[in-house]
């Protein structure tokens, strides 16, 4: 008999409203809300198959990008395995006609369709996917919510709760110390807002940067302002973002999360020992960004675009459409030889054209408001952003069909890194 | 007959809890306490003639490193100037046989001996050797204490009043809406701690910084986090910062030092638009320190140094005596090709020899604490780090002989810029 098997994508978000801290370690439970817009799949996307079979060797097993993982006996992994293993047993005990996959060996395997390189952290996408297709596995869905998905995606990675809705996304931190309210909800769907954009810039960094889950706990611990952060900045920014999105107000959302970002980093500062994420670059980036909005307010336009920075030097340019290939330009001109892959055909070589390497000189856009300062960033040597990625708003996780799926009949990837298979 | 002089040398401070923000603009009361430390005027300094002469034209005239300025009616200048002339004239009123000095015409003029592209901001001991020099000239020592004068400094430029002593200064913000609790006080002289050295690391930086007395208020107005500074985190620092001092407790000096420079730059990057100082150098310096001093602690020594940073990419290291050949080299070594004029003849070819332009790489210096990594940073490009300057805990304000004196008998000064006698 064929393995049950389920294939699903799920995507990455970028939150405007930050998460850093917990004040549960072990169960993932956040100093604050958060809040994030989901990007779209089609751009950026983790794929994974979930497959059971009772006839194959006990244990489960896990490939991420074709390297296999260890799930072990306790972790972020195996709790959530463990979670919606435990939501199967209770269908398989109210109907004991149904295929009693709680009790089988779990095959997972899971791709990411952008590189680790390209600095973006995959755990919420991965960790979203693997509760997607493992719930899909399970038939999870009409006894278990979305939102109650997201409270077991949590105990895997915190943001990865975000990354089971799409369009707009909040993480309620919860008030109970057992985590039971501390899920995502949605704030309002891709549909909503679909002119909204990103334009994402990889950031060259010759150093790694402190991981988030070690960092955040040394905030907690030590930054007098996060404390002031989480009482009183979280809250009120939550409040004036969710107003700012359901109104459509580029504005008011251009400023909350550009002050959210450097919030978050000012935080990050104040952690001893200090954390440092953004570079040189970043902060060129952000006075570009900060010289773009105010001339073009001055000359009675809105805001062009919004930075916000995670735990690392990439920037995420939030824009609407119609202000893309402003920013684009501009970016390029100050940033030479970002490889490009053109999705939107914004530079009229073709949708999806590669634009990589050695390229033109960019020069300034001509359609600048009046009495932009082009000499507020130099031009900066080539690489220093090293990839650019134009996406947009989009949709929450994908169901798959067994067309997609990455495990063949004996539960192994269809792929695996060539390294692996010698 | 002859005109009244009077010459004065000021030294440059540097604090270890940081003054950003105003309560008052006009009358530069700040938001909080700060304090810091007076640095040696043999190293760096201002050197301030005031001169007063009945015979001469009316009207105050005052050069700068050889340049007119104007004093105008009104601003900083006017300001304190007529407070000293209102403190001479009350002298006058009560002894009718003094000089009629309040209502002479007035000549100042005042050098540095380190330049501009130092990176080090001169008005603090600028405004303090003016308002030293003046009250010399009206000899006002018995009838207006230190604290007093600086109260008439801090109306110049806030930060001056703690120029107005040596050793450990403190500024109290006061209460009074009218500022006249706004000044400084010792809090140990320098012969109390004469083992604490600096070493300022000037670093090239390709952008100007926004200007302090813009960016403190954009802080004031738009930083959530800088009312938190204000409020909690400032006061316990103070409280920290004099017991440390008190027991020359370099180990806690250190962290209150290092943690105040973080929190005062995280809510610079916390202000809207952000204000950032620090660049990729300055943060590679705090890098190293936090990894030199980490290795140290772990090796069962103490703190080796810390780093301070005000409105600018400039370093200043302060370290006990005895770590700064260690510290200097390990600079040396990661930043080459630094400008450095040996005062301590540490580099043993001569008190004050100077090492500039190309110089042979520096090793890493033997002296590590076990388990330094370091990979921490690379080793920068040459110029990365300019200039360095080693100094330590200097006294306050000195009268010196007529022989000093910049100003000739028209009350002009001796010597000029050549671009303006051309």
């Amino acid at each position: 008999m064929a393995p049950h098997t389920a294939t699903c994508s799920a995507p990455v978000n970028i939150a405007v409203v930050k998460y850093w801290g917990k004040r549960d370690v072990p169960l993932i439970l956040p100093t604050n809300d958060s809040l994030s817009v989901t990007l779209d799949q089609d751009h950026l996307r983790s794929l994974t198959s979930a497959a059971a079979d009772q006839a194959w060797p006990a244990g489960d097993r896990l490939w991420l990008n074709g390297v296999e993982e260890s799930i072990g006996e306790s972790g972020r992994l195996r709790t959530c395995i463990d979670e919606l293993r435990r939501e199967r047993r209770a269908l398989e005990e109210k109907d004991s006609s149904l295929p009693k996959l709680s009790t089988f060996p779990l095959r997972i395997c899971s791709e990411n369709n952008f590189p680790t390189a390209a600095g973006l952290a995959s755990s919420a996408s991965g960790f979203a996917a693997l509760v997607s297709s493992v719930s899909t596995l399970f038939e999870l869905s009409s006894s278990v919510s979305v939102s109650e998905l997201s409270r077991i995606a949590r105990q895997g990675s915190g943001s990865a709760c975000r990354s089971l809705f799409g369009g707009f996304v909040a993480w309620q931190g919860g008030e109970a110390a057992d985590g039971s309210d501390s899920l995502a909800v949605e704030v309002a769907p891709r549909e909503h807002w679909p002119e909204l954009q990103a334009l994402i810039c990889v950031v060259s960094d010759a150093k790694k940067g402190t991981p988030s889950t070690a960092g955040m706990q040394r905030s907690v611990a030590t930054s007098p302002l996060l404390a002031a952060r989480i009482a009183n900045v979280v809250p009120q920014r939550m409040d004036t973002m969710r107003k700012a999105i359901a109104a459509r107000d580029f504005e008011s959302f251009a400023d909350a999360t550009m002050q959210d970002s450097n919030n978050f980093h000012a935080c990050c500062l104040d952690t001893s020992p200090p954390i440092f994420y953004m570079n040189d670059v970043s902060r060129a980036i952000v006075a570009l960004v900060e010289e773009l909005n105010r001339a073009s307010r001055a000359a009675g336009s809105g805001a062009v675009a919004a930075y916000t920075y995670d735990a690392g030097p990439n920037a995420v340019l939030y824009a609407p459409k119609q202000n893309v290939p402003l920013i684009l330009q501009l970016v390029r001109h100050y940033f030479p030889n970002a490889d490009f892959d053109d999705t939107f055909n914004l530079l009229g070589a073709g949708a999806n054209a590669s634009h990589r390497g050695a390229q033109e000189a960019q020069p300034l856009p001509e359609a600048l408001p009046q009495g932009f300062n082009a000499a507020v960033i130099p031009v900066h040597e080539a690489g220093a952003v090293r990839r650019l990625i134009h996406t947009q708003v989009g949709d929450g996780p994908r169901v798959l069909p067994a067309s997609e799926c990455l495990l063949n009949e004996q539960g192994e990837p269809i792929r695996l890194q060539r390294t692996k298979r010698a």
